[in-house]
């Protein structure tokens, strides 16, 4: 990969707001639903998780669905919900951006930019994302090679912007039981070739709430920089990614025991 | 796939200018460079093309390359050069947009919107083109499903418009040999799931140039309605995708024979 | 490959009895049930394809079953009924083959020896064929890279044995519509690379009946020198595969239109 | 999966002499050569090794290679070597089986008998393993899906031999910057599924022997009962593997760190 010329592995530590991630900072967390589904749904949510302990609030309110009658998210009402649940709580928001024309937007109410598998191969708005200073988390594409994600990642550098999160979060091969195969060797791999701090989401690498805990475990054994996960107050009624999101309840054993295992108490 | 309302198997035939692509109508082929270079480079094609016989002129001016530091093509320039060479021999042209904001102009200037293997997920982009009439040749994802391809498609005639030809440009599998795997069951697959007209590309699909004519002979013989053939006055100096390119004189080759076995006389 | 010293792509042409496979020599259609399941039902089957035509006789009396629990074959028995059906209508027969301990039997009975998918590693049995003069049929591990399938054949050859007709019958990927990914590019490149004829098994390769006449065609059109169809007289009560098992009346109309097409009438 | 019948998720500790592996046991780490070259070289290194700390030592004498003029083991004498190494350093042995007509040779010298990857699939040999008391460590086929994993294992117990141990060794999918793609969720999965022990192979799961530590901690973070890794005097001269083979320096760095984090010290 000759042709990198920002990201060549020097050491980059990503700050939002007063938090730093990447480098020798200790991992963080990155929690909430998979979709903004209603004020009340995302407060509560944030409320249930601030007590017990949060990082970053996440919250897709631009959803990339696989057929177009479902359920699309809430767009920008749902994006001033996720803000005013960060304020809250008092911690940043990450939400998903799919497009250029919500560019501003995002910009303006949300503290860390989400760009999607489905947009990893997205160029030009790669390359609108690198003109602007905001984080970014650069999730991996559904089947990208390592070499490809870390041009992906380049693009939005040679633009400008350095302040980037990778995000691990499953490939797609031909096995079943899990809806996706978390590869964590990128964890090591990508730190390593890129300098910037990776994180895993075992919530869609793996698509089975019972993974999420051996799964994040093994995630920051191997050097992941924090953990993204889902957590809905009613997993059944979630409009979408039900069976991989936890409740709270459960999020907090999740958490006391990575804690207890990896974190700096 | 209870989820399709708009795309249900119901023949559809798909017009381009006099031209018809799908149904009973004889196969097309699609031909030219993968990148327009320069006008002479364009027009030098389409002229030799023209000689031997061709349908549809493609070349590529907004290109997704892996790297941000090579070869982006000629942006607007280059669709006016496209535009030009397509006149010159009268057959329409096709070129591949890749973003809302280009889509003015590649509706202005190009007969056929292509949605590139990259931008097949990019829903955003795909609502914005089945707002507006003009034929689109949607491209399959590099790991996408057949399902998520048929539901790529639902997006845009869900939008609106059903001019839609879909391309199988093979998938990512492990193999090493060529640079995909040509998923050939994927013709009659999606003609009967969607009613659609499905084109093949074996230069993609393969990589590799002496694999284009058995697969071009194979894809109509399972009942594509067209083949899409990268061609170049000079392979060794193309700017992109060189290996799998062939000139003009080795395109008529396959042409002769491909017509021979296939084509109405 | 530079470790190739037998396969080097001089053409060969593998003879059972009085029939050639490979080269010019027209293709080759093996047909027959999954699994020998009775005598009785062998027998039927092969006076119904007699009527219609077929060129070798097919039928698995050791049956490499994911479960242990599942039928395993009739064994030695079923090998008996399977030759006595081959004479019945005068027909060269094959089975699969799975250890060293049953060679011995099936060298007696059968007239080609099958080594499957899930044998195809296994490289002390290809050693054992290679030792002997029949004529066996390689099929391609599930996940078999194009150089691991030609290396498998070189370790035939390199112990002695050339009579090898090389058999694509799909590989794993993502995909799930299919049962596999029918990788018909496999079919000239193996050809050119080994000299060997390949024929194709759309039975196994899409895993689904009404995918079996495109690929057939499909398969032949790009250079195939055979097809190896399942047909079971009762797809209903098949013991293994009945999903993808047509009838003898469905093999009909197969023949008939992929002969209108590409045999030599 | 309602066809198991032996494996369903009662946990099953293996006993290897006086060692216990599975259950609340501490890790056994398994490490040796890819392959036995000579008596010296399987001597030096389980010296190097027992100076450190080692469960199990392991050394292929049947080589399953990709190329039938690669070096295939020094067979019986290499087994021999083998179990003098073992005996001098009073750690049980493994070794690979690749057919029934070693069985009696290697279950005389070995205590532990693996199946690799390549035979997985191999149901003949699963049934006679069955048949047998030895340990058996069976490794996951390169593109075994998690079901048939659970039913290779189950043909064994079927027969009669629970004394199963499971070696993740990551699979085969489209990235080409490790060797195989490590699945580190397979280690909870199958431990929950079967109740049996499972182990992770670094060295092959990733090809490259810098991703040996992390996927390691990874590994054993994530609940694995051991590890396999790949140790040789001198890597530069192995005659397999090399590339992904470390130095008993290296494996004591590696063991150290690995201890600290996980191990009953």
């Amino acid at each position: 990969m000759k042709d990198r010329k920002e990201l060549t592995g020097e050491q980059i530590v990503v700050k939002v707001g007063d938090l730093k991630i990447g480098g020798n900072n200790p991992p963080v967390i990155i929690a909430g639903p998979c979709a903004v589904e209603s004020r009340q749904q995302v407060m509560e949510t944030a409320l249930a998780l601030k007590e017990i302990s949060i990082d970053i609030l996440r919250g897709g309110v631009f959803k990339p669905r696989t057929s177009p009658y479902s359920f699309q998210g809430l767009g920008l009402e749902g994006l001033k919900y996720l803000k005013e649940a960060g304020e809250k709580i008092k911690v940043p928001v990450i939400t998903e951006l799919m497009d250029e024309k919500n560019l501003e937007a995002v910009v303006e109410y949300s503290d860390i930019i989400q760009i999607g598998s489905r947009n990893m191969y997205n160029y030009s708005l790669l390359k609108e994302i690198g003109r602007i200073d905001k984080p970014v988390l650069l999730k991996r594409g559904m089947s990208a090679s390592i070499k490809e994600w870390i041009m992906a990642a380049e693009y939005i550098a040679a633009y400008g912007n350095k302040n980037i999160i990778l995000c691990e979060r499953g490939i797609r091969t031909f096995e079943v039981y899990t809806r996706n195969t978390l590869d964590l060797a990128a964890v090591p791999i990508m730190k390593g070739e890129t300098g910037l701090p990776v994180i895993v989401d075992p919530s869609h690498g793996t698509g089975r709430r019972e993974l999420i805990l051996p799964m994040s475990k093994a995630a920051l054994a191997c050097g992941a920089n924090g953990l993204m996960i889902e957590v809905h107050i009613d997993p059944q009624k979630a409009l979408s990614d039900g069976q991989q999101s936890i409740t709270p309840e459960q999020y907090k054993k999740i958490f006391l025991e990575v804690k207890k295992s990896y974190f700096k108490l």
